[in-house]
């Protein structure tokens, strides 16, 4: 059943997954789709269907059980599955990537930096060791990396990337201001930070 | 007529101008529909119909000239526009932001850092200095700020974003792992990290 569910809800589901984690941390037990659906500004109805492809929570009269679905969409979003990335790029964006505390209580973990900068190789951040782009090849075929994020300039990425596919890496988190070009199993999540920031500027532009 | 545009439109413009821009850059001068959309993996009919909102740049038979459709999409995304950026949290991620090169060749300027870490303030990070934040008030009403960046814990983001709200700022990129909570006329672009990493770990574990 789980590979039904359309990517539209897939990517809903972490939205879902902060909104119970709020409502848990305010003591909150059980909520109904239309209390859920003010504090997320969706259609209840939406709501309903969302969950509805997960099975039985909500119950008429009752709502959801707020841990219960917290518990579930996590073990849906696969939190308590250990995840190995390697970052490419130890720039200041793939150092704050590796520093930030908030993806491991979720499964993540930080395997390895790459970087062309030869005087940063060896060195290690928040215990990450930086090892020599050149050696990428070698360690994704000798470790088991789910996910490659790269920060790598983009007149690199998508030969970087190419590499990284021919090298088994399926699963790719993308901050480089480029459209990766892979087969068509390869996952890439965007984040495009200047998209949203032109986003923002034309909105500020075009404001009555 | 600006103000028609779609948000769906809206949110591919700075696509089309990353592409233009991969164009210029490999000497191509122009570009037909059918090839943009090999391309970008959208259909032809629609880069038509997005591109026809900004007036006849395409000519049957010729295509679109690559230069100004870029220079036209880049005006009406408003990269000649100065555009003045402060920047709610100098941990790691802030500190990146204000030291990636790439904003500010397209009219972004970030103006000051604010931390509560009282051993920050006063420093700089890039030229850019770092101000203590309950200074953010009173600098964002004597200063033309137009967009505030939030690195700041989720715990402290929506009553900032209040704080920022009631000072004059409109115009929000966020970073927190939450959801703000702002009065309409509010713009918030989300660059939620955490839920791009969960869909990929989904991903991972629904993968056949």
């Amino acid at each position: 059943m789980k590979n039904q569910i359309s990517k539209a809800v897939i990517s809903r589901l972490p939205r879902y997954y902060r909104y119970l984690r709020e409502l848990i941390d305010q003591g909150v037990e059980r909520i109904s789709s239309e209390e859920l659906s003010r504090l997320m500004k969706a259609t209840a109805s939406q709501i309903r269907q969302d969950l509805n492809h997960f099975g039985g929570f909500g119950q008429q009269g009752y709502g959801y059980n707020v841990k219960s679905l917290y518990k579930e969409i996590g073990n849906i979003l696969g939190v308590e599955q250990a995840h190995n990335i390697i970052v490419l790029g130890a720039g200041n964006l793939g150092r704050a990537l590796v520093k930030y505390n908030g993806f491991s209580q979720h499964g993540f973990n930080f395997c390895s930096l790459f970087d062309v900068d030869e005087a940063l190789c060896g060195k290690s951040v928040n215990g990450i060791g930086i090892r020599p782009i050149n050696e990428v090849d070698d360690y994704v075929r000798s470790h088991e990396i789910d996910i490659a994020a790269l920060t790598i300039p983009m007149d690199k990425a998508r030969e970087m990337s190419t590499l990284l596919y021919d090298a088994g890496i399926r699963y790719f988190w993308n901050f480089t201001n480029i459209d990766l070009q892979l087969p068509d199993d390869a996952i890439v999540k965007d984040v495009h930070l200047l998209d949203s920031l032109l986003e923002l500027s034309y909105r500020i532009c075009n404001a009555k």
